[in-house]
């Protein structure tokens, strides 16, 4: 049985989706991050990096959403949620993920994660106020370059759909006005409309 | 016939030792970050990220070293360059070198490239002084938690090691003193021992 370490609205919410699609058996877990727990002695013994996600399995503790995801998928073949079998296009899969975890969730902690990379207020400040920027230059790339329709890869629903639902939810938030990117906007709604969608966020909520 | 583009010292060093070490053929061309080349018409239309590295392929272009390390291992697989028969064991491998791009590199890009996530000259050295910092502890973490030895996965080589050498190739200039790092320092000089390590460093000065 795998067990997830999510917190709400966070990126955990990518593989928690992914797991609901795959069929697999498996646990949530909240992580309360109001009272601080991911740093918690308890759970840093299980990710010693202090984050969500982290996925629990019988062979030890995986981390970084682009690894769980692609474990995922190649852990439920029968689930078809990656091209498992064509290195190039398992290729484009991964590439557009590692965008996602290195580029746009980065563009996105500036917001109000500042003080992981500095240390006085005025420069929060200042990294708050180019999050609109950042991360509508990286949707917009997203839009123009990167997602091809009705899916991420095309016409076959992959690991790359909830995770870019997950990134185009924050985009309200990063003040992003999502309708100036109708593929991602038509995106978003079509996964929203997903019954895996649609119990993780239940879920997720009660 | 791959062909990768790259700069210098930076992260394309690894997709540029893994090539080497897969066999593959290949050939490398240096983008100019001194003439901005990396922003040129001709570049962008290769990769419109403006960034190294990029592999061309006979199926097209792609990006994002993770994906691409991986790519190199599943393509060349008699070069064993990682687990692919063993998905956990890959994730793994996947989950190490996710981290490397999206926190350590992260954590060193904010030295040298503040403007991506911030407009004042101020949060700019604010940002730079923090990274002996971030990075300090991102390589704490990678020597007490992460890294096997000798090799990061243990007894056998793979996809992660070039990476580290790559970032571990950094700390220096970042101002994290290596030495403090024994299990990291003696993984740096374990792969420059190399002969594809050594071929490619020549490669690239050359």
């Amino acid at each position: 049985m795998l067990k997830l370490y999510y917190s709400p609205r966070s990126c955990a919410l990518a593989s928690h989706i992914t797991l609901q699609e795959a069929g697999a058996a498996y646990t949530a877990e909240r992580v309360d991050f109001k009272s601080n727990q991911q740093n918690s002695p308890e759970y840093l013994a299980i990710n010693p990096k202090g984050r969500v996600p982290a996925l629990v399995t019988d062979r030890g503790v995986l981390t970084e959403t682009p690894a769980m995801l692609a474990f995922i998928a190649q852990s439920f073949p029968l689930a078809q949620l990656a091209p498992l079998d064509d290195a190039f296009a398992f290729a484009q899969v991964q590439s557009f993920n590692s965008y996602l975890c290195s580029t746009a969730h980065v563009a996105h902690a500036h917001g109000g994660r500042a003080y992981r990379w500095a240390t006085d207020e005025a420069s929060f400040a200042d990294m708050k106020r180019k999050v609109p920027e950042t991360m509508g230059a990286c949707f917009a790339l997203i839009e123009r370059k990167m997602l091809k329709g009705p899916w991420v890869m095309g016409e076959t629903y992959t690991i790359c759909d909830p995770y870019l639902f997950t990134l185009s939810g924050w985009l309200e938030g990063d003040g992003v006005d999502i309708s100036t990117l109708p593929k991602v906007a038509a995106h978003h709604k079509r996964m929203s409309e997903r019954p895996a969608v649609r119990k993780v966020l239940a879920d997720e909520q009660s």
